[in-house]
């Protein structure tokens, strides 16, 4: 196609979260970063991730079938990449985060993330892939209330670490580029 | 839990691409913007979206069992809005972008998006939610020339638009963070 580089079968989704999913590990919390996290369903709300099943997180989402989704803000940055790169399995990461509980008793949520969900696992799927596709049910949310401008959680205040492929580096949000379901209807 | 508002069943993921699908109905390409679409394996890539079924889209992904992932850049803001307020039932969406192909003759790829996928159906799976939730495999993926820099992607030069759920903003990407893979050593 002219102009374009043919890449391959690459997983280029811009922009990634750089989401921090939690498991209990042998009654340990465990936490492992990842990009490949996304919303499939909103009502119930329920996320889908990607994750090499060898992962020791991993491990806590088979036994529990529960884990939870924290997201970052860019104030998280080392420590959502530390999380990211050493393996539970070599190092112990149940204390760098300040963990709790909500409803479920086996998906440690981080207390410093600006929004935290707790999901049970629905499908657990081995297509073909490296990977292991797992879809949760979110089955509680958390936001700080410092987060929140007039009973809605507010982006710029949860200011969430963002993640791009290939260049692999974490960035905060930029300007707005306007209202969604609103600047479109100047198309018409 | 203290300092935070518990918000219930909901898909508060941060941050959400504005992933513009686009499948073949009746013969004419179509478009749709969804902020629900994330990468769930590595190799072969697949990304894992989730949409109403009623979708006008939808109609030609479950015909064809084909859809493109296009990522639009910030200059597509106000179109990709668009597409993503009105249907295909009412308007005719075929001619908002230049349209091209690929390998796959039932995936219409937005030229002006700086990087797209071509994908073809895994998995459409409808487990209770009001969405049905589709696994693509990433067959080919191509980006501009001008947005890769010694051969790699840019997300920089590919200015990704973001979106947010709850605030429903637009947004670029702002400053950067730091490197992935790296900045977490110093805390070894």
């Amino acid at each position: 196609m002219k102009g374009k580089v043919t890449y391959g079968s690459k997983p280029l989704v811009y922009p990634m979260p750089a989401a921090i999913i939690g498991s209990m590990v042998d009654g340990k919390a465990n936490f492992m970063t990842i990009a490949y996290c996304g919303v499939v369903n909103n009502n119930p709300a329920m996320v889908a991730i990607g994750s090499n099943p060898s992962h020791h997180t991993m491990k806590g989402i088979r036994e529990h079938k529960t884990f939870s989704v924290n997201i970052p803000s860019t104030s998280m940055a080392e420590k959502t990449d530390y999380v990211g790169i050493y393996s539970g399995r070599d190092v112990d990461k149940s204390k760098i985060f300040d963990v709790h509980y909500g409803v479920l008793s086996n998906a440690p949520l981080i207390a410093e993330s600006p929004v935290t969900l707790e999901c049970r696992v629905r499908e657990m799927l081995d297509i073909g892939g490296n990977d292991t596709i797992i879809i949760g049910e979110v089955v509680e949310s958390y936001i700080d209330e410092s987060c929140m401008t007039d009973g809605v959680p507010d982006a710029l205040k949860i200011d969430p670490l963002i993640y791009t492929p290939n260049d692999r580096k974490y960035w905060s949000l930029g300007d707005t580029k306007g209202d969604g379901w609103s600047i479109g209807t100047s198309l018409e």
